[in-house]
């Protein structure tokens, strides 16, 4: 079972990872089928938080007011088959400071374009947990 | 927005990439917490299907059980800023067919193991769709 490959990660290196990164997946309750979804969030780190762009109007937009979320981020190499994973659950909070709002939109996690009117999200974090992970995990390892 | 960047994949290219990958992030709900969560799975595409392992009577197991699920595979290049990423939706099934059993024992998702009871399950396909991806998306592009 390779048990030898699998560790908990400590918050600071969950942290770690997720500062360094601005790639993840993001899990929520789809309102309309209520049923799990995935979708490819880009992301960056602020004050501590998970902070991705979503459109205003958009159906993801409505669908993650206040809701709650996981979401994921990696680094597996699927060839190596190892790697790890660190998952963030929280609420989603629209970021409507002023001052923070400026400083997101100074952040490569919104490239200028006229016009556009996206705005920022937060997830606001109950839960962060990491992993080392071998491509002989099975999930009850995980989470079971 | 790199708008270029974006593109629909299709059923073929969607089932092609899920079969040349085994590393994939399913979201489902925590049933004893009524929310989202994603972990990290190693899986085949095994008769169309994606199929992984749980132990018997780990949480994963109850919790899956006929669940409605997410299962997500990219392969982002997070420097590049460019990829790709297939979603499936569908119900979880424990695979009961002694036949498909032996099959799936006959793979690498399963390292022999003494003693070792997991078993398999597959998700039953709702609902596949694949994009391609840049590093400027936002979320609603997406799916909203």
């Amino acid at each position: 079972m390779t048990a030898n490959l699998i560790g908990e990660l400590s918050l600071t290196e969950c942290q770690q990872l997720l500062d360094a990164h601005h790639f993840g997946r993001l899990a929520f309750l789809d309102p309309d089928e209520a049923r799990p979804m995935i979708i490819p969030v880009n992301y960056l780190t602020h004050r501590g938080r998970i902070v991705f762009r979503t459109d205003p109007g958009a159906k993801l937009t409505a669908a993650l007011r206040g809701a709650s979320v996981a979401f994921e981020v990696d680094g597996v190499q699927d060839q190596q088959q190892i790697g790890w994973s660190v998952v963030v659950q929280g609420q989603v909070q629209e970021v409507t400071d002023t001052a923070e709002i400026e400083e997101l939109r100074a952040t490569p996690l919104t490239p200028w374009a006229p016009g556009a009117k996206s705005h920022f999200v937060r997830i606001n974090t109950d839960r962060v947990g990491g992993r080392r992970v071998s491509g002989a995990d099975v999930p009850s390892h995980w989470w079971g």
